[in-house]
């Protein structure tokens, strides 16, 4: 059996596990499905050969240690799972498995008892082994690539979507396949909207211009935000900010390290700026963890009370959102290690005018 | 209480819905809600005035005619639908409700029995009301403009791609708001893949060039498909295949009129293509129903068996992919009347040689 599914099952609390998330599917055995509104299964247990219950019409060739149940439309879902699910043990099924499944699965009791498994598929994802790592580090560095190019292409009355526009090309001509997540760029006022997504706002003399962007590299992201300035330098206030929020980001990511509790990395970053004064502008989480999908479970926020645990991949991203001063975010993704942190990007967090 | 609701209540066969699809919502209370992976659910019974279950995260105005109940991440989700839902009740929940919602709501009792309750507000989606066909005529009516535009585009080796990308443009500046799906560009021998998605291939004398496109207008969808000849018409026997298609399509829009079953609307156009010796190229259905989204519940297929009512809309798409010879597909929108149908696509169905 292969490490990633022995790991979940010795985080599990269920006898079986019914795991339905193509993306954990995808981490589990190296086979991205498209099920679409069909059913896709992956059941693990002890001793047993993994079992994925695949329909006939997405056909795949052999899986390496995988043994493949193939279920047609007019096939009973619950007789075919019936067959390899012991009646009397306690099953763990997807956070995100759909009632349309869940409910005759029940009604056929085809388990005794039916409870949440996700938590040991989400938290064996949050610990990257050397392969993912790897992948995370290119991923990354493509990424600090691309914001190399990117600052690139700021001119006059240019828009927010037309730079946007570009990057697509910008990551594909680096080896990347795609976003990680639709791109924010933000000119000006805009910065100061966390969620801005770029529209035809045009660049001006002056603006600070912030890019927030990620790319995948063989299934993996990339994530990072970096705040620049137009063709003028920042005056007095904008300096401030931008020094807050860097060290901020800084202060954080000389404090993660293995068994740290993730709230507290958190809290090494919001004392910053509410020292500074500006505690009511960063008004989000300062980071999330990462990996084949952009979000993954895991927060670095208030609420989340959980240690660091060694090879866990997160973002480190605090901003101050001033609407009269500025927006400005500085983000780095980095990878915990016994004794601090791997930061994963390169780009420099120094002040830099561009254009 | 608005007609929409009064007709789902009218169709199920739970005591209570609590309807969480934000789709589905908006259907029934015309605001559009995006709570990501946050609860958020529409609770409707007769006799009691719809209240929908809100995270404060997502604040929202006043909503005429239901009861905004405010919920947030530290509410413990059970406890506030439970003074809310009868424990004695059998409470439909949709069919994409996720476990990690259902199973605390089933561990905690809050009502006697789940049942799958979405079919009841799929059936009523699928009867289009006077304002729903309004939106839904001019949503094609801007795809019949776009289709007319598009083909204006071709020249020698312009790209796939590069159509598709000024596609979303037409539709801004027809005044419809964007995709309702991602377009299909196929050139040559990629019209034979049915599903293919705008690559770099680039258009050469002598191609087939199929467009399946369409645009949401006010929230609602078009879909059509046209199949062209670039420069050169087709040969004998590209003009018998594109003629069984057109046949296949004409004589299923004949058939289509209130009561009729929808796998005999599929029989009639696979008749047509078998007749004609193609059947086995012909692999798909021969068309979805649509509405707010693309594909909505209810085909047109040899195993749908239930009987058309007035104003069901649906595509007739028949297609013909034999790699051989030519990839081709025509379709169209239909709206079911009581003696027949309304086509919604008025672009014409005959060959036409373009470029």
């Amino acid at each position: 059996m292969n490490k990633r599914i022995e790991n979940v099952l010795n985080r599990s609390e269920a006898d079986e596990l019914l795991i339905s998330d193509p993306i954990a599917i995808f981490y589990l055995i190296n086979k991205r499905f498209y099920p679409g509104e069909r059913f896709l299964g992956l059941l693990i247990k002890k001793d047993m050969t993994p079992k994925l219950f695949l329909n006939v019409l997405f056909p795949s060739e052999k899986i390496e240690g995988v043994d493949i149940i193939s279920i047609s439309d007019t096939d009973v879902l619950t007789d075919v799972l019936s067959r390899y699910i012991d009646k009397d043990s306690c099953l763990g099924v997807d956070k995100t498995l759909q009632a349309r499944f869940l409910l005759p699965m029940q009604e056929n009791k085809i388990a005794r008892r039916f409870i949440n498994g996700s938590l040991a598929v989400d938290k064996t994802r949050a610990v990257k082994d050397e392969n993912e790592k790897q992948l995370m580090r290119k991923s990354s560095e493509i990424n600090d690539q691309a914001m190399a190019i990117l600052k690139t292409l700021v001119k006059d009355d240019i828009s927010e979507k037309q730079i946007a526009d570009q990057l697509l090309g910008i990551y594909n001509s680096l080896g990347a396949e795609g976003f990680s997540f639709e791109p924010i760029v933000a000119f000006g006022k805009n910065a100061a909207d966390p969620h801005h997504m770029p529209d035809d706002t045009k660049l001006k003399y002056g603006d600070v211009v912030l890019f927030d962007v990620g790319c995948t590299y063989k299934g993996y992201c990339s994530d990072m935000t970096r705040t620049f300035f137009y063709k003028k330098g920042p005056d007095k206030v904008q300096e401030e900010v931008y020094n807050l929020v860097r060290k901020a980001n800084e202060d954080a990511e000389n404090y993660v390290r293995k068994g740290v509790r993730l709230c507290d990395i958190d809290k090494t970053a919001r004392d910053v700026i509410e020292n500074g004064g500006y505690g009511r502008y960063f008004t989000h989480r300062l980071g999330h963890f990462i990996g084949i999908e952009d979000h993954e479970y895991g927060d670095v926020s208030s609420s989340f009370k959980d240690l660091t645990e060694t090879d866990n991949v997160f973002s480190i991203e605090p901003g101050i959102y001033d609407p009269d001063t500025m927006g400005c975010r500085i983000e780095d993704l980095v990878i915990v290690t016994d004794e601090g942190c791997e930061v994963l990007n390169k780009y420099p967090h120094d002040i830099e005018v561009i254009g």
